[in-house]
C-alpha cells in the first residue's frame, strides 16, 4: 500500500465520516480543543447578532456599488474546457449597484450570466475600518469577529468576507490555509468536505490560467493569461465522491455556523435563491508540526504514485 | 531530497531549536494552545503544592516497601552489548524498603549496582485511589493532577508517577504517546529533546529483549527473553546529536515543570544525587490527524531510505 493510501485509510479508521453538532456558541477553551482536533463542527442556535435584518430592500438602499463575479455557468475560480483544452478560469469582475445585482440575481436574463458576490478580499474590511469600503455602511451590523474564536486563537480574523449569491453559483473544491468560521445569514449552503488526508484523491494539477472577459459584442469569452498556471483540483463534481474518499456533507442553514478546519477541502453549493453568508478566516498555527503535515499531505496529490 | 529529510528541514525552518519559558502556571486555554502548537515549555515559579517536604527522613519513615529498578550501569530500558550482540535490557526489579533504597542510593557499594525508582506504572495510583499502593501514604502530599492541564484537555491524567534516583541513572532516548507534564520536586533533570520530525535520525531498530537477573552468586547478569523483540533507538548518547538533528536542551530544576508534548523524543539525565520528580501523563488526542502524523513520522525511522 502506498503511503498516501495508508494515511487515508488510517485516518478513516480513527475518524467518522461525519461532523459533530453543537448547540449554541462554545467557550474559547472548547473551541481551542476543536481546532486542535481539526474536525468540522456545526454550531446550531448560534446566530450572528445582526443589528439590522439584511433584507434585499435594506441592502439595496444601504450599500452602493460593489464588485460582482460574472461567469456563464456560476463557477468562478473553477476549471473550464474550451477547444479541447482545460483552463483554470477566474471570473469577470464587474462593478454594479447592490440594487442592480439583487435584481439581476433573480432574473433569468437572456445572457444566462451568473452573478456571485464573492470577492474574498476581506471585503468587510475590519482591519482598516476604512469608511470607504463597499460594505462600510453595513459592516456595523455584524460583529467584527467571532469572540470565542478570537479568544481561543489569541488573534483577530485575518479576513472577514460577505458572500451573496443564488443557487446557480457553486464554489469548486479547494482548501485554504485558514481556520474558517462560516456563518449563514440568509438561505442555506451545503458543504462537501474532505479531510486533508483525502486531498490527493482530488488530483491537483497545474492548469493554464484564464479569465472571463467581455468581447466586442459584450459576450463573455475566456482569455488565457500568458505563462501563468494555477494548481487546482481536477474533480469537477465531488458530490460524486472520488474513489477511496468519504466526504462529510454538512447543511448549514440560516443562523448556523460551520467550523471548517484549516486544510480541509470544501465544495460549496447554495440551496436557496438568496444565500448570504459571512465568513471569518483566522491564521492557522504555523509553529509545531500541524502546518507541516497539511503541506505534506497536499504535496501527495501532485504525483500519481506515492 | 528524501521525504524524511525534507520534513525535518522544513520543521527546522519554521521552528527554533529552543523551548519557551513561562512564569508560573497558565490558564487552561493557554495550555490548550501549547498542546496544539506541540512545542516544549518550561514553567518556572510553578511548584507543586507539597503538603510535606519530601526529605529523606520523611520518605523513609512514611513509605514502606517499594519496587526498585536495579542495573549495573544506571541504564534501565536501554541497549546493552553482551558477547558482540546488542539487547534491549529491562532492569531487575527488587523489592526493598524506602529507607534501604535511599541509603543504598548514596553508597558506592562493592556491587556498583545502580538503583532507580522508575516503575512508570501509575505508581501514585490516583485512578483507583487504593489504600494499599506503595505510595498511598505520601500520595496525599501532592495534587492528583495539574488542574490547568486537566481543565484544558478535559480529562484526568492516565498515569501519575514518582521517580527517585541519583545522577548515575539515565533514561535512554524514546518517545511516548502522551502529553507529559513533568514536575521536579528535588534536584534537577536535564532533558535532551528531539521533535517528532527528527525521530527517524534516532534509528529505531528491533532488538532482542533481555532482562537483568541475579545469578546464583548474586551477581547481575543479562538473560535474553526467547522470541521477544523491542523497537528502540540505536542512539546511546543523543547529547552528541546525530547528523541533521537540532535537539532542544532543557534544565528543569526544583519547583519547575516541563511540558513535554506527545511524540517528542527525550533523553533524561539527573544532575543531583537525589532527584525526585512526579510526572503526569495525559492521553493525547487520537481524533483528527495529529496522532496520524506522529505515527507516520515514527515509521520513517524503520527503514534506511525514505
Amino acid at each position: 500500500m502506498t503511503t498516501r493510501v495508508q494515511l487515508l485509510k488510517e485516518y478513516q479508521e480513527l475518524n467518522e465520516s461525519s461532523h459533530s453538532t453543537v448547540d449554541g456558541p462554545v467557550s474559547p477553551l472548547e473551541f481551542m480543543r476543536m481546532v486542535h482536533t481539526s474536525r468540522p463542527v456545526l454550531f446550531q442556535n448560534c446566530p450572528l447578532p445582526l443589528r439590522q435584518e439584511w433584507t434585499d430592500e435594506y441592502l439595496a438602499t444601504t450599500v452602493g456599488e460593489i464588485d460582482v463575479s460574472v461567469t456563464p455557468d456560476g463557477r468562478a475560480d473553477a476549471l473550464v474546457d474550451i477547444d479541447d483544452k482545460t483552463y483554470f478560469a477566474e471570473p469577470l469582475v464587474e462593478r454594479m449597484s447592490m440594487k442592480d445585482f439583487l435584481t439581476r440575481l433573480d432574473s433569468n436574463d437572456h445572457t444566462n450570466e451568473i452573478l456571485y458576490l464573492q470577492s474574498q478580499n476581506d471585503n468587510l474590511d475590519y482591519g482598516s475600518r476604512s469608511d470607504t469600503g463597499d460594505f462600510a455602511r453595513i459592516r456595523t451590523d455584524i460583529p467584527p469577529d467571532i469572540h470565542w474564536a478570537s479568544a481561543a486563537l489569541g488573534r483577530q480574523p485575518d479576513a472577514v468576507n460577505i458572500w451573496i449569491g443564488s443557487d446557480k453559483s457553486v464554489t469548486s473544491v479547494h482548501s485554504d490555509p485558514y481556520e474558517n468560521v462560516y456563518a449563514v445569514i440568509r438561505g442555506a449552503k451545503i458543504f462537501t468536505l474532505f479531510p486533508p488526508t483525502e486531498g490527493w484523491c482530488l488530483q491537483e494539477r497545474e492548469y493554464p490560467h484564464a479569465r472571463w472577459i467581455r468581447d466586442s459584442s459584450g459576450q463573455l469569452c475566456l482569455k488565457p493569461t500568458a505563462d501563468q498556471t494555477v494548481r487546482w483540483s481536477s474533480i469537477r463534481d465531488p458530490t460524486d465522491p472520488p474513489p477511496l474518499t468519504r466526504p462529510v456533507t454538512v447543511l448549514v442553514r440560516r443562523g448556523e455556523m460551520l467550523y471548517l478546519p484549516a486544510g480541509w477541502w470544501h465544495y460549496v453549493q447554495q440551496v436557496s435563491n438568496r444565500t448570504i453568508a459571512v465568513n471569518y478566516w483566522y491564521d492557522l498555527e504555523y509553529q509545531g508540526h500541524n502546518w507541516l503535515f497539511l503541506s505534506y499531505l497536499r504535496s501527495l496529490g501532485l504525483s500519481d504514485e506515492k
